[in-house]
């Protein structure tokens, strides 16, 4: 068993193997998750979280890399999360990001980590919150999450910040794609990378129709903008960073930081506690009392909703 | 209040108006759903049930309102149960029932019913067993529940039969949107309606491939068989009659129903007992809680599972 109160306090003084070894606990189904996450619970809350989403090509790892860099020119600590709820590999960086990340793999103040979510207990969507703590409690000052693709988990991944940011790039009708994928809906920053080539503007011109960013809004609304970059080469990336500054203060001055929040946190909250009702129902005991249960409403002896409040009542019993 | 003993007793006479009362009882959210749901128990379990799915325009009414007809010829009581998932209306037949149905609609030995399943507890696909049950209990021998589409919901409230009945028709691809639909799978038979119509071998065929009739199958395997009808004029339906009584004869024969019944229940009672809890954290008291326990996150004074822990315990407290 690893001494987590051991363990914390040496993420706290910024070394890497510690927040490295806290991650691998909260990821998986740790029996030491509970531990983790109770001795995190006060040191948390202090880090901006920010989301980036898009089809892959894109080039999310590229401008989250030059993110990186902007904030550490800001002499902000820095902690990344790639997000990729398909894979099973988790652990470690992955090739692409290593290569795209290498620029900060020797700087102390930035931690990097891919985290594969798959099997976690509350879904995919909870285990990104559990290794965000973790930065947070570290003292990362900004968080950036990075998911890999654009289906329904990543989407919500992606939705789960403070900031949301939903990148695109020219052609492929990506405007399209990304409607379909209900990315346009979660973004309060919206980034056109590779703005270098043809068809740039169309795309910001497109996702401003889309948006209704031509429409009037309440006073006081926040209208998503729309900033061309070419990240590769780090152009826009300033203008990226005062987007996101912006926004995370309209959200404070709104209460819509708080609100959100609380909202994501009572979704965990309900999430986890349905999923381990759904196990309970599962494990040995309870998988013979449903078969026990449902006999008896064959033959006549119960009806189902007296079986489902004995189901019900055995999921409490004896914890 | 309705007298619940009183009327279970009436229905089992064979009042109409006894059975259609204690339906409308068991397709809502009555408050006495419970109390009639436990006085049908023992009396249930001895109707041989028939799913019937497949596109719209297929002729499910049509093949429906002739199986009647067979099964009151061969002296059986049926019950007819006519499920749209989607439909808010519910409580009586719809008009395009009513004029299929009309040869029935004076038939003592025949109950009809139209129901909408939404805002079940438990979910779209468990409100249909429920007035099952009423159907069983007012002694019918057999009962048709037929879906009006092929979405989801009405796979699953098909594939909940002792027996599954797949209807296709000639042409309009209809092999395919099956598959599709996913309706190929829960098939234990297969009618071919409007045989007389062009295309009606080839769509036999189509299907015959599809389902892999002509690969070889384990010994006491159950091969589904592909019945060619023209429902309107009644061809063939002796032979879809005799089909289900072979299949019927086959699930007793290798356990095969006792299992399906068996499944059927359990899956349930699971259902019923994770709506109910999920209802109870939606409640007044529950959101309450939820906020409660989230502002407590957010304030880094409770972790997301020990909140979870909390909101498990809170919902089977009181009962």
């Amino acid at each position: 068993m690893v001494d987590v109160p051991e363990l914390v306090a040496r993420a706290r003084e910024g070394q890497p193997r510690a927040v490295a070894r806290l991650i691998s606990l909260v990821e998986g189904a740790s029996p030491q998750l509970r531990e983790v996450m109770a001795a995190l619970a006060p040191l948390t809350g202090r880090a901006y979280v920010v989301g980036l989403t898009g089809s892959p090509g894109v080039g999310k790892s590229t401008t989250t890399s030059a993110l990186v860099g902007a904030y550490r020119r800001a002499g902000k600590r820095v902690g990344v999360l790639a997000v990729d709820p398909s894979s099973p590999f988790s652990g470690g960086a992955l090739l692409g990001d290593r290569v795209r990340m290498s620029d900060h793999a020797s700087d102390p103040g930035v931690y990097i980590r891919s985290m594969a979510t798959r099997g976690h207990l509350g879904g995919l969507a909870w285990a990104a919150p559990q290794a965000v703590r973790v930065l947070d409690a570290a003292g990362c000052d900004v968080i950036l999450v990075e998911t890999v693709g654009v289906g329904q988990s990543e989407v919500e991944i992606a939705a789960q910040a403070d900031t949301s940011v939903v990148l695109l790039a020219p052609g492929m009708g990506d405007g399209i794609q990304a409607a379909k994928a209900g990315i346009l809906e979660i973004g309060d920053v919206y980034v056109v990378n590779k703005a270098d080539r043809d068809g740039a503007d169309a795309t910001a011109r497109e996702l401003n129709h889309m948006l209704g960013l031509g429409e009037a809004r309440a006073p006081g609304d926040w209208r998503p903008p729309i900033v061309k970059t070419v990240a590769a080469r780090g152009e826009g990336i300033d203008e990226v960073v005062e987007a996101l500054e912006k926004h995370r203060a309209w959200t404070e001055e709104h209460g819509v930081l708080a609100e959100r929040r609380l909202r994501r946190a009572a979704g965990e909250v309900e999430t986890i506690a349905l999923t381990a009702l759904r196990e309970r129902i599962a494990d040995v005991h309870g998988d013979r009392l449903v078969g026990t249960l449902a006999a008896r409403v064959v033959a006549g002896e119960l009806d189902v909703y007296a079986a489902a409040d004995e189901l019900r009542a055995s999921l409490t019993e004896g914890e």
